[in-house]
């Protein structure tokens, strides 16, 4: 039996976009950080790890490119990748009033996602970030006092009070106090979908259709980045992504993460690949992996 | 008198980056959010705002490289820069021992950069994210019950049990209960600074040394982002910075903003702009400033 880590807890995008690709007769594992799920497959007690790289409003998630930056020997490469539209929803206690509301809890990715609707309709709430959208869910069941101007002790926030931001399956739980959790729909005219990694141990089997993810580092001096593209140019592979982050190590000094088109056994990526450390300190493959693929035990 | 917009709330890392640039003589508002910031100078109740762009670890603040994505018509311009060391300490109650704590409160930021530091001395406290670091502080002085395996009510979290992490100088302020905060520094090995964008209406005065800020959208095509940087390289112009973002109209459709070195005003950068208008959709200056310069009324 296949077993799959992934950023949980449960009922979390990551989840749903893990099912989605294992289906249910696979074990799943959840993980509470980005770190602990890598470490569940480094230490082999997961075959494989899903983690978001990347929403299309909110952009890259730093935790998981950083993961790569951080330990730059791990064993683990990408496998492949997932795609998983969002459908946020206002999760409250049955019969409330939007007026009402004092607190939004949700995941910063989610809040910010729905910052134009919050400010629009719930203007008055505080919102208040949790690491996940399902702890959200969780805090809508908890006592909760803060302290507010003009009183000496802190006061109570009712749950009529407090709303969360998840997907509709979270108000569907069973939790603690038996109160009846109702979800709506938040709407959203954007495209809003997330990118999730597949990641593993060992290569992936080359697809029809494949993907590189590389990382560098580029030598310091005027005109380097575009130096570093002219490979890709002179051997025509398409770049899907580019991402700068900072190397850590030096104020303003940055690394880059590219995702092109092809295969790293394809001759001209191998070629491009080659060209390429001419302009770079250091260069690591995170994998070459199939588009779209489905993932069976070996 | 000149006033300043920041965000808030007083004594978080913007505050201290502002009051070092613009002194004691100038009048301070601090305002909740990235986006506040912008609306105070654009309604001219700030004749500058401060807001952070980013961080050495932690990369860049993309609430601010938004706001200029989704409001692409602001008559606000980037009128220069700070640079900030950040100095985190521990705030916790007088005489607590690591080894007790349960949840540590921090804006994400900050528990992101300390996050190697708290896995080895406190792998144990649960992090929980706030707003700031001034409100991570506040948090330590409220009442605070979680729910717990094996109990059917919420339990209560002392106040040794907590932590938060910010600025030596938040464990100063006088707090509602008259329990005593100590600070204790929590070590760095790494570079770790944040710049701010200091940003007003019209355009900054020529300095010394000058830098100009773009953002532009690629035409769909292979190759694009390299034909962009050639008009650079062309014209021995250097960037300092390139940060993509999503475009959110189109899931994987990419912005990009540049850091260049020189002012829109000299002839090279003037000629390298015209030349990668063949590029690109949309094309925003979003100002040329003098690195380091001082702010006077004008």
């Amino acid at each position: 039996m296949l077993t799959v880590g992934y950023l949980g807890p449960e009922h979390t995008n990551t989840h749903v976009a893990a099912l989605k690709r294992f289906g249910r007769r696979a074990r799943y594992v959840h993980a509470p950080t980005v770190e602990d799920v890598f470490r569940l497959v480094e230490r082999r007690q997961a075959d494989y790890g899903v983690v978001p790289i990347e929403n299309s409003l909110e952009g890259a998630v730093t935790h998981t490119l950083d993961r790569f930056i951080d330990f730059v020997d791990t064993p683990v490469k990408i496998q492949g990748e997932l795609e998983q539209r969002i459908r946020h929803c206002l999760i409250t206690h049955a019969g409330i009033d939007l007026s009402e509301l004092l607190v939004v809890y949700s995941h910063p990715q989610a809040l910010a996602q729905c910052r134009l609707w919050l400010d629009r309709h719930i203007p008055q709430a505080k919102r208040e970030e949790t690491n996940s959208t399902a702890e959200a869910v969780e805090r809508l069941q908890m006592q909760e006092k803060r302290w507010s101007v003009g009183h000496l002790e802190p006061i109570a926030v009712q749950p009529s009070q407090r709303a969360a931001i998840g997907r509709a399956e979270l108000a569907r739980q069973r939790l603690p106090p038996e109160r009846k959790l109702t979800a709506v729909p938040i709407p959203e005219a954007r495209d809003n979908k997330t990118r999730f990694l597949i990641v593993g141990l060992g290569e992936p089997r080359k697809g029809g259709r494949n993907k590189t993810s590389i990382l560098f580092a580029l030598k310091d001096r005027p005109g380097a980045l575009h130096d570093a593209l002219v490979p890709f140019k002179r051997n025509r592979i398409n770049l899907t992504k580019i991402e700068s982050r900072p190397s850590k190590r030096k104020a303003w000094e940055y690394l880059f993460f590219i995702d092109l088109e092809g295969h790293g056994s394809e001759p001209q990526v191998k070629k491009a690949l080659e060209a390429l450390k001419r302009y770079t300190t250091a260069l690591q493959v995170l994998g070459s992996y199939p588009v779209g693929a489905r993932f069976h035990r070996a």
